[in-house]
């Protein structure tokens, strides 16, 4: 049976684009080169010449491309126009997370290598995975289908934001104040994981997120505990306080209203979560783990895919260097951030934590609250045409059904792109559980980068039709 | 009325001390500008060298000086013998405190200077007053005695510890090696407050001190709490609740057993403490406070001198960075520390506490000790003559009767003292509660070092009858 010519066209772009598999690497790693860690203003250098990067490299495919300020770290947006055929909107982001603590990485985080791990080829440094590697498997592809057929299949609009790692409050602006020239048929990201190292998926339920520092002050100063202690208000003891009441001892969160707006499962969901073949014990075996420390009497998934939660990201108070220094400080602080589910309201969740931490302030203290990024959760409709198409477009190249799962991270601009914009997303990713994103030793597998590009030409195939 | 031939020896000696002054500061400066650092490990090499300096500058006023190895910091051990007259044991520390927040130090720390505070002449820098400003005052007396009359009123030898701030743990065992040698009639150390900046004081009354550092683990690296956020142990909430456990809501300490060996104090004690001129609005306003917030129904006398404290010196976990990072952590840490008093037994308050820690360590989650200083609480005989002349001696200088006091600080080597040489100490000291030891921008008031020394000179002459 012969090849359609879309099908034969699909087909010389895979091996063009497996052709270029060693230059995209070496594109790949200048970008990992750029220490772009959005979070450290220390790092806004590096930041925007990632960005200036991006959009050359975008230029090169034959994008019009600009680099466009905000308040923050810029945006890069390039635009490749492809008339008479659907359109897209591919959003990625090119800043990395923070990569202390720096010795426990056992290569530089920013001199990008190939390296083997447990048999198989990775790429390693900040970034490869989240999002680097994974953006230009996008990227890829486009170029791959540009040289090969002298267009795209779809008109496409890159958006690649550099505050993603850092609470991007920048980005909900932007979008609404680009709408009309952002507008498509449909939104593309590549930030999320496959089910496995086998099987790919399509993330159609994301967790919102509500950042929330809080710093506790007690004396003017920090205070000799012999003198002191016990007569002044420790905050760190106050904070311990605080932090401590966020769980009850069914791990359950105590914020008043928390759980507004988060039903039960659908049971249907429930069923089709239950027959996943996940293994809790797998899971969290993998890191060192064998028991879920959520809600009682919740599993794995629903956990980390439908119910919010609280996390004490970052705390600290007096003295943390070596030996032993008898104070009380001054001032201690946390970094909380809440995972969201359904119709939680993040601007709600973030007014009822900053009284519940106003109630539990002692005399003699007070307390300071900053805000970070907040984003509601998101759900997308999977019976829609698109969403099928994409999925059996990656069906096809990994030779297995993908499946539409859930997820415990929260990918803001999703919800962004749908308020601001009215379109679905489509989150297809190439991430591997292992990938150690945000943690030391970050890697991306070869694999999935091959195999991520090659998904994308298919998936654009599939969407232009 | 004529002068005793000791009366107007002293008044020599005191002529001589005033006379010294600048060239006094110029040594205190000479010692401070030394960073000793005692705690961490990078200075090693500059306590060395300030035990070396305080070796050779005891050896300038006539005592044999050496500087004795330990398996830690040296310590500096000067004899200077004075042929049938009573001995004393003076020890002091030359070590100090970390100067950690730098950014809060308004002068470095390091580069001693005299400025004005509030209208008072205060000699600046780390250990101003914690210890090295305080133990000078002791050897320019002796130095002002030598100079004067050739020999010292009593035979001394001085000891000079360089890890009283980190601990302290190679001092016991140091003293029971040179018991024979050390021994003498009585022990002066100067390390404590005076009562106001007007009203000289002797401290009698010490609190023990038990340090101990908590390391909570659970997975075996840093994770993304999007992925793994409530499913995954998170250290900083176990952590959290340990520490917030500590207490109860009238602020009193929950570990079992913690009180054992603590009574009520005497009334006729009690009584005394509430007819000294003390404020505790005064005390606590003088460092942004109002309200004590120690066990509910002590004054802040009792709560800082005769009741035991657990207080959180340090925590922490995660990421304390500029901006946010949604990590998990692998690990949380803090540094936790007892005041006890009485009979409180030091060991089994450890014991205790890890106990009570290991009992709220949850499943996947391990916990690691390391164990800080220990020293149990102490009191001295009032009724003994040798406090009565040195109480004289001290209120003849300062015009006014000084107080015997309790003491909320720590000095373990008291009670090394006491155990291994059997002797009593008159604790002497002539710091004021706004020297900020152990705080950024520690100071020692100009007046406090002159008259300290005045004070030695006046107590070295009581003893000596």
């Amino acid at each position: 049976m012969g090849h359609t010519p879309m099908e034969s066209r699909v087909e010389s772009v895979l091996a063009k684009a497996d052709a270029n598999m060693d230059a995209a690497l070496e594109r790949l790693f200048a970008t990992l080169r750029m220490k772009s860690i959005s979070t450290d203003p220390a790092y806004a250098g590096e930041v925007r010449a990632c960005a200036e990067w991006h959009a050359a490299d975008l230029r090169g495919i034959g994008f019009e491309a600009r680099v466009c300020d905000t308040p923050g770290h810029p945006i890069v947006l390039a635009k490749l126009h492809a008339p008479g055929k659907p359109t897209a909107l591919f959003y990625g982001h090119y800043d990395v997370q923070p990569v202390d603590p720096l010795e426990l990485w056992d290569r530089d985080p920013f001199e990008p290598s190939i390296a083997m791990l447990d048999g198989r080829q990775v790429i390693t440094g900040r970034g490869s995975a989240d999002d680097k590697g994974q953006l230009m498997t996008f990227i890829e592809a486009c170029r791959a289908w540009k040289e090969v057929t002298g267009e795209l299949p779809l008109g496409i609009t890159v958006l690649l934001e550099g505050e993603e790692e850092s609470g991007g409050v920048n980005l909900p602006g932007f979008l609404a104040a680009h709408a009309e020239e952002l507008k498509a048929d449909i939104g593309l990201i590549c930030d999320t994981n496959m089910w496995d190292a086998e099987t790919p998926a399509i993330s159609t339920m994301l967790r919102g997120l509500c950042g929330e520092e809080i710093f506790v002050h007690a004396a003017d100063r920090d205070l000799h505990s012999g003198f002191y202690g016990s007569a002044a208000a420790n905050p760190n003891r106050v904070l311990a306080r605080i932090l401590a009441d966020l769980h009850d001892a069914d791990g359950r969160v105590t914020i008043p209203h928390f759980y507004d707006g988060v039903p039960e499962l659908p049971p249907a969901l429930k069923a089709q979560w239950e027959a996943l073949p996940f293994s809790e014990a797998k899971f969290l075996g993998a890191v060192g783990l064998s028991v879920p420390a959520g809600e009682k009497g919740r599993s794995v998934l629903e956990q980390t895919w439908s119910r919010p939660t609280a996390e004490i990201n970052g705390m600290g108070g007096g003295y943390q260097g070596e030996g032993f220094k008898t104070v009380i400080p001054a001032v201690a602080s946390a970094k909380v951030s809440f995972r969201l589910v359904f119709d939680q309201d993040p601007h709600a969740i973030r007014r009822n934590f900053r009284e519940f931490v106003q109630a539990r302030i002692p005399a003699d203290c007070r307390v300071e609250f900053k805000e970070h990024g907040s984003g509601q959760a998101i759900g997308f409709p999977i019976d829609d045409p698109a969403f099928g198409k994409a999925r059996e477009a990656l069906s096809a190249e990994w030779g297995r059904d993908a499946f539409f799962i859930g997820g415990g991270g929260s990918i803001p601009v999703t919800g962004d792109i749908k308020r601001h914009l009215g379109m679905d997303v489509i989150l297809a990713g190439f991430g591997l559980e292992d990938d150690r994103i945000h943690s030391p030793n970050e890697k991306y597998d070869l694999r999935c980068f091959q195999k991520g590009i090659r998904s994308w030409v298919r998936i654009l195939a599939a969407l232009s039709r």
